[in-house]
């Protein structure tokens, strides 16, 4: 197995053990990411010299006993919303083409701090607002889109050219991609991880969370971007069974317009999570008839009111996509985005009282699984269709709206050799629980393998 | 000195000592209204059946030792935005004319239950949308306005027609009334009064607060507001000056187009304050010249929100100005609101900065005593002009902007005989420390007498 397959904490642990250095690894992940990616185009900017540079010298730092934890050495991508200092963000748009960072983005210091490397910036959806990246391929198969926004987040981190990286969520964009590509993406509560130094798509919605290749890796990356103190020992707790966890499984909502094959593997994982211990209860998913208003309501005229100076000034600059949502955000009245407002405080109550009940719910990511590249539209079998965007922006948005953590992480492939995902929500702060209910399916259920090398 | 004339410290008192009934009491309060009400129109119901039942109860239970603390057998006014069980409320707009309440405000309940007596329905500008209060007279002078929303309830309790009452506030309504009157309000920190049963004008700016003749008066009603435990004992705790209090003199703003009389009035009762102790400090207000922007933007959207059905169905059936800007709040687009929003969040924070300097900052209420009634525009020395709606509430509207607590208090009369007012403002909680300040001053200062009874 070369280094750059290996997980963060197989990685993590081989520096710890001195068996793997910060520059072989770095190496090895640059190597793939550039005999992959003028096909897959997950990365918008690598830097591969100060990258290098950066591994030489955890590498120094490490031999010295300077040892930081468990992301020392480690290779991250940052989608390209995150400010690091010295390259550009450029959103993946025209209108920032000529950006250049002056300083890290909060999250960006954090990691550095935790001793992670930076490999360079990952495509984005143009300034999030998309559920496709059309840009970037799937990293399982090179006709399907990548989902979005972080597409290019998880498919350097599924093609091996990235040991972890960050994505963005406001409606979805970490948990789709991550779905989508058969890896793991965590949203996490509202407001936990900070914002600074990220380009914002609407900022009652937007969360910055990780993407990794499991479960087991997302902790230790959460722990650096909330600012926790850890050893290298956290890695090694692992967990016994989830004996007195309640799964509330959606009688409502989660499994409408659901593909058969998604809701078979999902409702297959649950049985494994009762085999786990964990009791299965059913519950009614609250106001699911608001979501979509209130969804619209909230980010459409927050991102209008972000881009409204360069929409003046340079609106030829966008894509016609994001520019026509943008155009339609300056036509919101006001009364639309304070019921959508009001509607949100009423939503994250009711939420509330479900998790009185469950400890966390549990359903698919996405209701089906990466589709063409191009294909605009999905017909379902009672005759209705919706976008492509918002069938992937319909079950994840939710947490988004309610700023509760939910945690993505594949169950399984469908007969297409698509990976499938599962998501798991709790309430405010659930994140520890949310990661050990997945790190029990995944130590129990084993974890997908990388898809194969499609080098350019 | 006539019951109806005492204050309500002194009325209950006076009835805590068996000296003065509840029913005695109640019959020299309606007495009063009934005298001057034909002139003054402060009442748009009085209910003086149910009063003097009411209080004959009172009597019977204080006389049984059933003595339920300062507020038991002490008659109040309520302004007509607040329910009480089977009566109307007409918010004194044609719109509501057919309401009736069937049950208690959570305000009205807790007065209730201390053992107050609900005299009436106090008249407010419709919907308390303005300052004026067109239909009911000032009580010192009958050419003048009552200032608004709260007029009718400030009128009352300046004539002597309640011992004290309720109003709401929203950018001032409670405290421009009770400045150009004579008598004491208390905008309490936003949220710490329940607003339930209440019509609202704008939810993020409206608070429900006491209108009294003292400071002293306003803190058992505040106690009662608020729920809190006390016993008759609380009217008899007084203040030993104010040493170590920091008063913020705003070197910005607050002075600024404000008349060479209402100026003098308010530095003067700083050097009192001082001469009791405070400190004072020269203060710059923060954020200044988003006030009138924010607070247009928060209130017009959500009062349209909230009439949206009514004024779709019965438009014809608000008065002219309140029904326009109903109207105008359909064009304000979302992107207005939610810069609104971000700009409170922004102000309030530079504001709670403040509050790390001093303890309450002192300020005029209003820019200018009372106006002649019809008169629309105020003109500044400099040549410049405002509506007479807009100087009043400008310098009151930051502390609802802000949801921080702000007392006003009577600091002397005019030349024309006319009453000025000083209002404390203090970081949100800071009511005990606000009340202490007005209640030193008040001890030192004296109180204004009630005006001349102008009967009807």
């Amino acid at each position: 197995m070369k280094p750059c397959e290996l997980t963060l904490a197989d990685a993590s642990e081989a520096i710890a053990a001195g068996e793997l250095s910060p520059l072989e690894l770095t190496a090895s992940v640059l190597e793939r990411a550039d005999a992959v990616d003028g096909h897959l185009n997950a990365y918008a900017t690598l830097a591969a010299d100060a990258a290098l540079h950066a591994a030489a010298r955890a590498q120094e730092d490490i031999a010295a006993g300077r040892y930081r934890g468990p992301l020392h050495g480690i290779p991250v991508a940052l989608k390209d919303l995150v400010d690091a200092a010295g390259l550009p963000t450029t959103a993946s748009s025209r209108v920032r083409a000529h950006h250049m960072a002056a300083t890290d983005a909060t999250v960006t210091a954090r990691l550095r701090e935790a001793g992670a490397i930076v490999l360079g910036k990952t495509h984005t959806h143009e300034f999030a607002y998309g559920l496709i990246t059309p840009q970037t391929r799937n990293a399982w198969a090179p006709d399907r889109v990548a989902g979005g926004s972080s597409g290019g987040s998880a498919v350097a981190v599924a093609s091996g050219g990235a040991t972890f990286a960050l994505g963005t969520d406001t409606g979805g964009s970490i948990r789709v991609p991550a779905a989508l590509n058969g890896v793991v993406g965590l949203k996490p509560t509202y407001d936990l991880v900070p914002r600074h130094g990220v380009v914002p798509l609407s900022w009652s919605l937007d969360h910055v969370g990780p993407i990794t290749r499991t479960v087991r890796d997302a902790q230790p990356v959460l722990a650096a971007l909330t600012d926790c103190q850890q050893g290298p020992g956290a890695l090694q707790t692992t967990t016994a069974g989830l004996t007195g966890i309640r799964v509330g499984v959606p009688r409502t909502y989660y499994f409408d317009h659901v593909t058969p094959e998604v809701e078979a593997a999902v409702r297959t994982a649950l049985t494994h999570l009762r085999e786990l211990g964990a009791d299965l209860v059913d519950v009614d998913i609250p106001m699911t008839e608001y979501i979509h208003a209130v969804h619209w309501g909230l980010m459409v005229p927050e991102a209008t009111a972000y881009h409204e100076p360069t929409l003046r000034s340079s609106s030829h600059l966008y894509g016609p996509d994001v520019r026509v949502l943008l155009e339609a955000g300056r036509e919101v009245p006001a009364g639309d985005y304070l019921r959508a407002q009001r509607a949100r405080t009423l939503m994250r109550a009711s939420w509330g009282r479900l998790f009185d009940e469950v400890d966390a719910i549990a359903a698919p990511t996405v209701p089906t699984t990466a589709t063409r590249a191009g294909q605009d539209r999905i017909e379902w079998p009672d005759g209705t269709t919706e976008t492509v965007s918002d069938a992937y922006v319909r079950l994840s948005v939710p947490a988004n709206i309610t700023g509760m953590p939910s945690l993505s992480f594949p169950v399984g492939l469908d007969t297409a050799g698509l990976p499938i995902g599962m998501q798991l929500i709790g309430p405010p702060s659930a994140e520890a629980t949310l990661l050990r209910m997945g790190r029990a399916y995944e130590d129990a259920r084993g974890v997908l393998p990388l898809p194969a090398v499609h080098a350019s």
